[in-house]
């Protein structure tokens, strides 16, 4: 029988997580304090971030130890499956084969579990008591509760206005991990009261919601620290045990990916998967091309400047040189919540500006259409962010069907749409009209 | 470092799924035609059933292979992961060890992917070209909705109303794979209409819904089967897979379970993890306790009669010596939809008879405490159904705290919550009051 699901036995398992940033081509320009335009210093992110996740994000080396209490953590769900989509090929009639990684599986049913649980462990061993952070759909949000109920750390977040009333489900998620949950813009901060203040009806960004946590963190004494789901070196360091697995998975499939392709919001997802495969080829390995999947309401990496900008809307992070639509650009109300971000990650954008990585945006209709095709196919109903990943998938596959190239494609199913069913069923009644 | 996750690899993966009926002790009282009170005969479950099931129903030897084309599928997210949950037995302080095997992983996030898997599968292969079915909460519906997307039936679903309301993601999740979802009762069979007469606000039962899936199956013509996803034979034999990796994964453990426990509904979750074991134990091996956990709202196995009853209240089904409530109990609108049922699986309850199997009732509230207890040290929210399990589970490990026994305890977390977290939210205002 022909295997469709190439799981990883623990002993096998990566140990180390891959700091792709010695090894980038070209000088990655550094995050710069914005009052003296100097290179931020460890100090300067220290009132952020405890000291460990601080050497990560400034300048670890290539490999990066996983803590053994973030190991047994992480062993509870990874390596999460690499999956042949056997039943999609065959409906597309594609002489391509397509592989996804399947990060589903973790307990709240996206690859943010990946990274928040070492940012919730290096915390509790630092002594903070508190974390603040932002999320947008709620996929980091729930799980940064979750790692902080894990390791006896108290958890607040601030959820973009717009999710937090479309996705209930997963404030309740956050909720019952003992989380609290609080819709931004809110009352509660000055860059939250200063963004009601302009528009009561402020339906809110991931943006503005970092501002309102960092804020939180900054102002709290050192008791509160921040923490940050994606566009950062050291949460993209975390999430390439993603990447790390799946290349030990395609020797087991014996079998090497053409193009990998991951949605991309703040870029940890995309860069999770994309960036062990790139190391191969700076190594002088194979080559493939790395394609990141983005919305056309959000078009950082396609449209986007490149340049210094902040991180957050209210300027209170450092500045990033990044592809950015400005700081003050509010995406509109789209589903897919976790890829409403004006900027995009640092490493990401220099790949892209090298040549390395190249992008693409999509619609959302098309991501839906695609979501319900693969559902139908292999059960998994993607979150609205991975769908973006999965349409492309297909395009491609459509692309091989024309020309009879066996690409193998390989795409990261970062989440599933359990709890983004809303969106699903809005989608069929737009069908409808 | 310590294992926490026993994977099976798929080489060492069931092939074939088993039969507890020639192993039962005693003889296992056969289904009665309700007019002639004969034992049924194939003929008479023909219009119902295509032949292979039917087959199972009524007379499989010990080993039933598994098809081919359904260990395909089984094999995206089979064998499922054997989890040691130590943060929770620490959080305890338990000398217990506590081990859960989770169903969750399937792609709609319950056990019933097991047997919709291979319903439709021998539907399919008998030219059949609809299924009509009923489901509770809903992870029933959707998973036959899944199988038939993947074999290309047709799929309809007969929702119990207070589900179909409390639930309105799970029904969306049956209208991506396709299926058809009406509310039950509803004004398109007889039974419905009696009942909506008697009744216009009536929240069903699931015996109500079974009995409209009958009727419409029965007056097709054949061109529409019926699929049922608990209490019959054939359905624990397809989940019996879930015991037969988890007996498996114990030897991996080098450990064996003194107690195993699973949610009660219509028996074939818990029948499912239990039957493998109580196989051991028939043949001479090592005995254990077989807990079923059933709510204290429907309590068929605790406080039913033993005696022949209709699987359905309007009567259209044989008759079923089981443990029943009667088929005219609507039970209360718990937020445990799969456990809404008012009788028990003929084995189940036989096995009770016997003395082989024990149950207990307990109350929602004290289900959702320790779903939420459970949540917050292995990540996992539980689904309410499953959150019996987890319930009784932790008591037994209090019980080991107070005795300091080194109790091996296993149960089935039949699937996760991301489709429940309504009634979590509902459990958190509730105790705010």
């Amino acid at each position: 029988m022909e295997t469709v699901k190439f799981l990883l036995p623990e002993s096998q398992a990566p140990t180390t997580w891959y700091n792709v940033v010695p090894d980038l081509p070209g000088v990655l320009p550094a995050m710069l304090h914005p009052g003296t335009k100097e290179a931020v210093t460890a100090a300067d992110l220290a009132p952020l971030f405890p000291e460990a996740v601080v050497e990560q994000e400034l300048g670890a080396g290539r490999e990066v130890e996983i803590p053994g209490a973030v190991l047994e953590v992480y062993r509870q769900w990874r390596p999460s499956p690499l999956v042949r989509a056997r039943r999609l090929e065959r409906e597309l009639g594609t002489p391509a084969r397509i592989y996804f990684k399947y990060e589903g599986v973790s307990p709240t049913g996206s690859h943010k579990a990946n990274t928040a649980v070492p940012q919730a462990y290096y915390n509790r061993q630092a002594g903070v008591r508190r974390l603040v952070t932002e999320t947008g759909a709620g996929q980091w949000g729930s799980s940064l509760a979750m790692a902080c109920s894990y390791f006896g750390l108290e958890c607040e977040v601030y959820m973009v206005r717009v999710s937090y009333d479309q996705k209930p489900y997963r404030r309740g998620l956050i909720e019952t991990f003992g989380g609290s949950v609080h819709p931004s813009p809110s009352g509660r901060t000055a860059a939250g009261r200063a963004a009601l203040a302009a528009d009561p009806q402020a339906s809110g960004s991931l943006g503005l919601a970092i501002s309102e946590a960092v804020e939180v963190a900054a102002g709290s004494g050192g008791e509160t620290k921040y923490a940050l789901g994606s566009v950062l070196n050291h949460v993209l360091l975390h999430q390439t045990v993603i990447g790390l697995e799946a290349l030990r998975q395609f020797e087991l499939a014996d079998d090497y990916p053409d193009v990998v392709i991951g949605a991309a919001g703040g870029g940890s997802n995309f860069g999770g998967l994309a960036l062990p495969f790139l190391r191969e080829q700076f190594a002088g390995g194979r080559r493939l091309r790395a394609l990141a999947v983005e919305p056309t309401a959000c078009p950082s990496l396609t449209e986007g400047r490149y340049e210094y900008d902040f991180g957050d809307s209210a300027g209170m992070t450092p500045l990033v040189k990044m592809h950015t639509l400005g700081r003050d650009f509010v995406p509109p109300r789209i589903h897919a919540g976790g890829l409403r971000y004006h900027g995009m990650s640092p490493v990401i954008s220099h790949l892209k500006e090298q040549g390395v990585v190249t992008a693409r945006a999509v619609g959302q209709r098309e991501c839906f259409e695609a979501g319900v095709r693969f559902a139908r196919c292999e059960g998994v109903v993607p979150a609205p962010e991975s769908a973006h990943a999965v349409k492309a998938a297909i395009d491609e596959a459509l692309e091989c069907r024309e020309t009879g190239e066996e690409r193998v494609i390989l795409f990261s199913l970062s989440g599933h749409g359990h709890f983004d069913m809303q969106a699903y069923l809005d989608h069929f009644a737009e069908e409808q009209e």
